[in-house]
């Protein structure tokens, strides 16, 4: 029963051009993030004007979704770090809390 | 520091048959959202049985989601937008709380 | 007016490899979901290494996201379902908040 226990987390959307999908990890590994996954070949409208994904080439221009999950701790480290560059460039970032059955799996060992 | 500060909004996320993916997106034009981004070549099941995605061709019948971030004032005229919409077919909506850091992207300069 | 007020409901969301995504599907069945959203061909990186998301071939082997939204009474069934699952395989779980506008779509007849 306890073993169901949902531990609170923070879920972080960042949605971008691909091209600087690298720019995201990076800020995500060295932030010891646990994980992410990338959702590809996504299309929208924001304030750049509608972009197309394309599916079979070119995913690089297309938009790219990062999701990823972490203790509340690192979400200002992340936020400090993707900041600037979300001035710069359009993309959107969203927070929102979710619950994780595996607490320590989120969790990097180094601090 | 307060420059981090996260600004509550609303994430709206819409599940459609891909051929009912521009009457979703002009209400959300109609009602300026401040943008959005899809999600193609989805498959589910639902009240109307399983979905298949295809990936290269027919994308307009397979399922997508569409998802928006909007201030709180912007859910009600959306939803009331798409309810009928939703009675007639198969679809989903799911409102949830995000947080932001560019409260003005997501606020349309005409109300 | 009041016909759009906002239901509470649970969002589960389950990042798997492809190759076992009928077990997840198996166990929302089970547990009567009334549905559920599946996003395939994703990437990620997680406690097992980088996972590619390959669009054309071999989708068992990429990862997928299962969505599904339910009232929270199935929230504990599913996590029991689930929960050996993941403790023996790669895999995420998140739950969240969610409103939904109509409530009976997410309950099933049968208990």
């Amino acid at each position: 029963m306890s073993s169901l226990t949902l531990h609170p987390m923070k879920e972080i959307k960042i949605i971008i051009n691909g091209e600087h999908l690298s720019f995201v990890t990076e800020v995500l590994d060295r932030i010891k993030a646990s994980g992410y996954t990338i959702f590809s070949s996504l299309s929208g409208k924001g304030h750049s004007g509608f972009h197309e994904g394309h599916l079979m080439f070119n995913d690089e221009s297309s938009l790219q979704m990062v999701l990823t999950v972490v203790p509340e701790d690192k979400v200002e480290p992340i936020l400090s770090g993707l900041k600037p560059f979300l001035e710069r460039h359009s993309g959107s970032l969203f927070v929102s809390d979710v619950g994780v059955l595996r607490k320590g799996h989120f969790e990097s060992a180094e601090s």
